[in-house]
This record gives structure tokens, C-alpha cells and sequence, in this order.
């Protein structure tokens, strides 16, 4: 007898909506230790952000309907953080710290709503800003990319059969469990889950977090993704991000403010996280500009986040200036998280292997591989490098130069002013293709 | 909100039983043409089957648990042919004819129930034979087989975590499809399904008949699973076995009926199908001393199956012996169906490009393919060298002999005789892997 429930196929045939994001811990971790600290310190800043596709080429407006793109930024809005999620996020400890959240904040959080989208189309790309109180704007950068992302593998896989879905799935799972077993080979390896923002769905996230966790044990450190860390007992991991120093620098009102500005975010950092959580990201106006011109106390931090630099150059560098600095490397940490696959993951380990202690971020490569898994070439399976990054802090540009010039953002002309402020060198070009 | 349906919870944590053979179609289907011509020939013959595991190093009496054996047994006893069946039997065209069934046989089948079992074990094997009217112990032969090989792969499973399955059957599809992959580069191969006796399971069986479907299109030309071809539409193909010519032989009454029974056969088939279903399957005493004497007129049949000999050298013999006669080849079909994986089959097939007619039956590394997939190896997973063949015939011994000395069944002395009879010219000892 063939047995099928009726109203699971009703409701199968019937749903209005397949929400992306269901929940507003669905976002990197770090998301809401920086809005912590924008609650804190800068609760009446103003701040808009911006979704950049770099990978012109790809022409998202043609490839996502714009009503289905509405629908579930609309129902993000309507999310609000359960109490089972407050209770979690005030239990828990996140890098071994007790009560990481002031119980005020999480008063404040528990009402707040994702503020207004605006969402237009030109030249088949879309303009989709967020604009407002910074505490408010930031929690859209994940929730918007992850979504972008979802929505275009959807449209991807609409006309497949459910065969053709059927080998797809099987062979990203055999392909992501070839890299978990390569993986395996490197002792005392650290990786982490990055990927929630470039993710192909968030079902695809979850089943890789699983797949590194049964198949790199201690070596999986965590994920970014504060839902899927809470859902499966998973540490939390990720620290800050450009938007601290960017807006720092945006709203400096002289030349003084605007260098001493990536050093300042680092001040009030370390005054309210400390500890573990001491982990500097050097590259948002150049890493040889930051170091050249860092304090003493920088060298005392836990470690650094090379983002846009190639890894093992980037790292070389860093190491060299911990030594200038008279600190050991091998009390040091780095974290790497730009672009990585398991070649470069191998790579790097390999090239620093009893140098330094080490830390992989992995992102787009662990959550959105599914080149060679469709029967035949699905373009639009081919993640793209897509951004949402502050753009304005109350009316002024807000403006990233990264190591690699191709992934600098923000407007042309202020672009130009920083690169003169805080020089170009060791910048290199590289493509970016995540 | 989790949704789960309590129903069918508890009933997957309750069932007594999940019968590995569901139907009496879930067998081959050649098994049907010859029980047709067994019930109008031969229906007061008595005949023994024999379970023969050639991989003596797998115990299978200690990796099979002999109350879960019993019980599947026992639930094969337990069908009949349904009403859904019977029909579709009768108004089926087989081989592009109809009613290849006569309505008293179906009459007859339609009161069949598999006759008893007898079952011990002996220094850690199953000794299990089915000893009966020939009409009724015949059938026990493909679902004895198939339960005994799926039996095996659970009990091989059964430590697996649901991750590690799933990542098992994740590999074991993208492996298939790759075959896949590389058999739809061959221009106009004609293959099919021979899987079923040495499958993994049934819902791989008919996952993988799926996918040949799906993925080879035209070229694949059906399945020997009478219940798979019913279900999906697809064409049940087979013809005829050891084990007429083994029981023929068995009852010769003096060396002439002997030397006389391999072909006496061949004009039975003859009389009761004619047309596309005259395959010859020359290897039951050596095929070398089957063509040495074979009438003129089997070379007026469409084709061979050459089963136990190197498939080019074993192929290669037939063209000549066709040629000799006078045929031209090319007008000729070929099925191969002896152990084949997709290497052999590509090389086969690029032998005899343009020069015969070729077809494949593809059995165990379709069907029971798991090399590499577990996350660790698993020798369970491993498929075994197992058969059920008839070992007597009205009491007398019955013996195969093949082109491969390995693949021999039956009582030694007699095999002996066997050889001293027909000659063992061209017998070639090869492994038997499946």
C-alpha cells in the first residue's frame, strides 16, 4: 500500500511561502557582538547599507523574480527574536565569557524589528539599500545576502526534475565529504563554518556544518551562524568586521580622526570584549598602512584576521611585525577566511605549520560548491561575490580599500582620497571570484 | 513549528518485519519463461536448488541472523500473485509479442505458493535448499538470493549513524552516475538491468534502474525485475538458464540423451517462443564442445549469451563458429552479462564496434556497487559470489560445468564425468568476483 499524507502534500501544494531566513539569529555571530557595541557607544549614528554585486556579468534582476525577492525580505521583518532564542543568548557562554550580552541589550534586542528595505532595479541589477539607525541597518547585511544567494539557486534548480535534484545533492555531498577527508589529514587543524552569507540554501549550510562536525571532530571549532550554533550546540565564533573601522573613518572630521580611526574601534573593542575575542582585521584601508602606523598595545592582541591579502604573503607579513614588535608568532593566532577551498586551506597550513597558531574561516567554498554536481552546467549554481557593506555614516561615504584593490568599495572619489591618506602599498590585485 | 506524524513514527519504531521481497514479480523474468515451458514439459519433475556462496571466506551464518532469514523466508511463502499482476502478465507484450502466457498457466500461477525450505547452518554457512516440484522450487532461486544479499548489507549497516548512511548513498549515487556518464558516450549500446539477485536492496535496485533510465535514455532497453518492468513501465527482458540443460542432462538416461540434452532444450524453447527470445546460453557444459556439435539450425537463432567466458575471447569464438556456419554476424546479437562493470563493458564494446550485434546485462556492480562509498570500508558492503542453482534433477545429480572451471557446480565425481564427456577445451579458470 502506498501511504501519503494527505495534508503534508496539501500543504506542500499550497504554501505561499518557503521563508529563507526564519529567524533573526540566522546571521554571523559577530553581527551581534558589533551591535553590542553600536548599541553602547553609537546608538544615534545613521548609517545605510548597500548591496554591491561584483560579478557584473551575472544579472540578478533577470534571474530573481522581484515579488518572491519582497516576499522574504517582508517576512524577515516580521521576525523578532523568540524567548527561547534571548534565554540562549543570555545563558550561554560565547569564547568561554559568561553574560557576553548586558542584560539591557538583549532587553532592547528582543523588540527590535529589521527597519525598511528600498528596493529598485536598474541596468538587470538591483538597487537594494537599507537606511537608518546604524543599530537598526546592520542586522540586514546576512539576512539580505543570504537571501540573494537562496533565491537565485532556487531559480537555478526550478526547471530540474526531481532525478536531476536527486544526483545533484548526491554528488555535493560526495564532493564535500572528498574535501571533510582531506581535511582530516591535517593535525591539530582549527576550522570554522563562515559561510552563512554565500550559503546556496540554508538547509546546504546545515547539512556541511553536520559534515564537518562528523568528519573533522575537535578540528570543527564552530560556526558564524548563531542559530545553527545554538540548534546544534556548536560554538559561536566571529569577532568584528569593516563596518567598525569604515564608519569610524567616515564620520572622522579631520585628518587626526581619520588616522587614529582604526586604531580607536580597536580601543573600545578591547574595552568591552577582551580576552579571546581580541582578533584585529587590518585591511579595510590597507594592512602595510595599519601596521606601519599601529600602537604597541595592537601586538598584545590575540591574533589577525588577514581578509584580502593572499594568505600566505598576508600572514608572512604579520608574522614579521609580531617579530618587530619582540613578540613569539607561536603565542599568536592567525585567521583566515578570504575565499578559501581546501587547496589554499592545505596551502597555508602547510606553508605555517609550527610557526604560528592558525584558525580557518571557511565560507563560500564549505556552503555554495556545486561546480561539477548538476548533470549538465548550471550557470546559475555558481555563487558570485556579493557584498552589503555601509556606504554612508550619517550623510558622509563610507569607504573599504582591502589589500586587493577589487574588493574595495564605496564612492570613486573618496576611494581616491583614502588611498592618498593611507597609501597603496603591498595593495595587489587578485580576482575575486567569492 | 517541527511537524512530525505520529503515525508514521511509531509505526517505523514498531514494525515486526520489512519484507525484503514484496511480490512474486520481484524476480527474473526469465524465470517466468522457463517455468512455462517446466509446467507444460516437464511438470512431474523433481528438482532441488542449492544455495552455493563461492566467497567460502564470508560466513554468512554468523553476519546473518538466522531468525531474520526465517522470517524473510517465510514472508516470500506468504504471497501470491496478485490480481493487479495476473493481468498485467496477460495483457503485457514481451519481446514485442502478446500474450506470450497461456491462460491455463496463468490459472495455474495464480494458486502458486513457494513450497518449504529447509534451512541449517554448517561451519559458519547456510545450508539452504528448496527440494520440490521443479514448477515450484524453481522460483525460489532469485528471491532466496536477493534476501540473502540484503540481509547481509544491513546487518553490514547497521552500526551506521544517520550521516554516515547518508553520505554513504550520497557516494554510491554520484558513482552511479558517473558510469552513467561514461556509458552514454557509446553510440547506440543497447543495456539492461540484470541486478536483481545480487542487488544491495530493492529500493537501490530500482534507484539504480532509474537512473540508467534516466541517464543512457533509448540505450537502455529494460530489466530482468518482472515487478521494476510492471511498475515502470520499462521492458522485462531474460530469456532461459543453467538450469534447463543441467536437468535435461541430469535425466539422460545414456550418453546419447547426454551428449543430446543441450540442445534438445534449444527445440523445446524453439517450439514454445520462437522469434526475438532465441538466445542461446552455450556455457552450461563448455561452450566449446556446445558448438563443436551443435545442429545447423542454432545457428538460425538470433544470438548468444556467452556467461562465464572472457567476453571478447568468448565472443570472438562465436563469430567464427557463426561465420563457419555460413551467418553473417552482423545480423547477429551478442549479450554479455558475466560479472560486467563499465570498463568491461566499454572494451567490449569498442571490440565488436560494427561487427555484431551487442547487448549488455548489466548485474551486481549495477545493483551492489558500494566500493568506496562508506566513510570507512566496510567488508559487509562488499558483494559476495553467491548462487542458487538446481544440484538435482529426480534424484540424480545435476552439474554445471561453464567456461570457467570456478563457476562449476555440483557433485565433484560427477562434475568429472561431466568433463570427461563434453572435453574441456577452451575452459579458462578466471576469479569469480560476483
Amino acid at each position: 500500500m502506498t501511504k501519503t499524507d494527505i495534508a503534508t502534500r496539501v500543504h506542500n501544494h499550497t504554501w505561499k511561502l518557503d521563508p529563507i531566513v526564519r529567524s533573526l539569529l540566522d546571521t554571523d555571530f559577530y553581527k551581534l557582538l558589533m551591535l553590542q557595541m553600536i548599541w553602547k557607544l553609537h546608538p544615534r549614528v545613521h548609517a545605510k547599507f548597500t548591496l554591491i554585486n561584483r560579478t557584473t556579468s551575472v544579472r540578478l534582476a533577470d534571474e530573481i523574480d522581484e515579488q518572491e525577492l519582497r516576499d522574504q525580505l517582508d517576512y524577515v521583518r516580521s521576525l523578532r527574536l523568540s524567548k527561547k532564542e534571548l534565554i540562549w543568548l543570555a545563558g550561554n557562554s560565547f569564547y568561554g565569557r559568561a553574560q557576553i550580552f548586558e542584560p539591557e541589550f538583549l532587553a532592547w534586542l528582543s523588540n527590535l524589528q529589521l527597519p525598511e528595505y528600498q528596493l529598485s532595479k536598474r541596468d538587470g541589477q538591483y538597487e537594494l539599500t537599507f537606511a537608518g539607525s546604524w543599530m537598526e541597518t546592520t542586522l540586514w547585511e546576512i539576512p539580505a545576502l543570504a537571501i540573494i544567494n537562496e533565491l537565485r539557486s532556487r531559480a537555478a534548480m526550478r526547471s530540474l526534475g526531481y532525478f536531476t535534484l536527486d544526483v545533484l545533492y548526491a554528488r555535493a555531498k560526495a564532493k564535500m565529504w572528498s574535501k571533510v577527508e582531506r581535511l582530516r589529514e591535517l593535525p591539530g587543524l582549527r576550522i570554522s563554518d563562515f559561510g552563512t552569507r554565500r550559503r546556496h540554501s540554508f538547509l546546504w549550510q546545515r547539512w556541511c556544518v553536520e559534515a564537518l562536525k562528523e568528519g573533522v571532530g575537535p578540528a570543527f571549532t564552530g560556526t558564524s551562524n548563531v542559530l545553527l550554533a545554538m540548534d546544534s550546540d556548536l560554538e559561536a565564533v566571529g569577532t568584528n568586521a569593516h563596518e567598525l573601522p569604515m564608519v569610524a573613518a567616515a564620520l572622522a572630521r579631520n585628518d587626526e580622526e581619520l588616522a587614529a580611526a582604526p586604531y580607536k574601534v580597536l580601543k573600545d573593542w578591547n574595552r568591552l570584549y577582551g580576552g579571546n575575542l581580541l582578533i584585529v582585521l587590518p585591511d579595510a584601508f590597507g594592512t602595510a598602512s595599519f601596521l606601519d602606523h599601529a600602537p604597541e598595545w595592537v601586538a598584545d592582541w590575540t591574533g589577525f584576521r588577514p581578509d584580502s591579502a593572499p594568505p600566505i604573503e598576508g600572514g608572512e607579513k604579520i608574522i614579521e611585525w609580531w617579530k618587530k614588535m619582540g613578540r613569539d608568532p607561536r603565542q599568536k593566532l592567525l585567521i583566515f577566511s578570504d575565499g578559501l577551498d581546501v587547496d589554499a586551506i592545505i596551502d597555508t597550513y602547510r606553508h605555517f605549520e609550527g610557526r604560528v597558531r592558525m584558525s580557518f574561516g571557511w565560507g563560500t567554498n564549505l556552503t555554495n560548491d556545486f561546480s561539477g554536481c548538476a548533470p549538465h552546467e548550471i550557470a546559475g549554481l555558481k555563487p558570485i561575490s556579493i557584498v552589503c557593506k555601509v556606504s554612508e555614516a550619517n550623510g558622509h561615504p563610507a569607504v573599504k580599500l582591502s589589500d586587493n584593490p577589487r574588493k574595495a568599495t564605496g564612492d570613486a572619489k573618496e576611494v581616491e582620497r583614502y588611498i592618498k591618506f593611507f597609501g597603496s602599498r603591498d595593495r595587489v590585485e587578485q580576482a575575486v571570484l567569492v
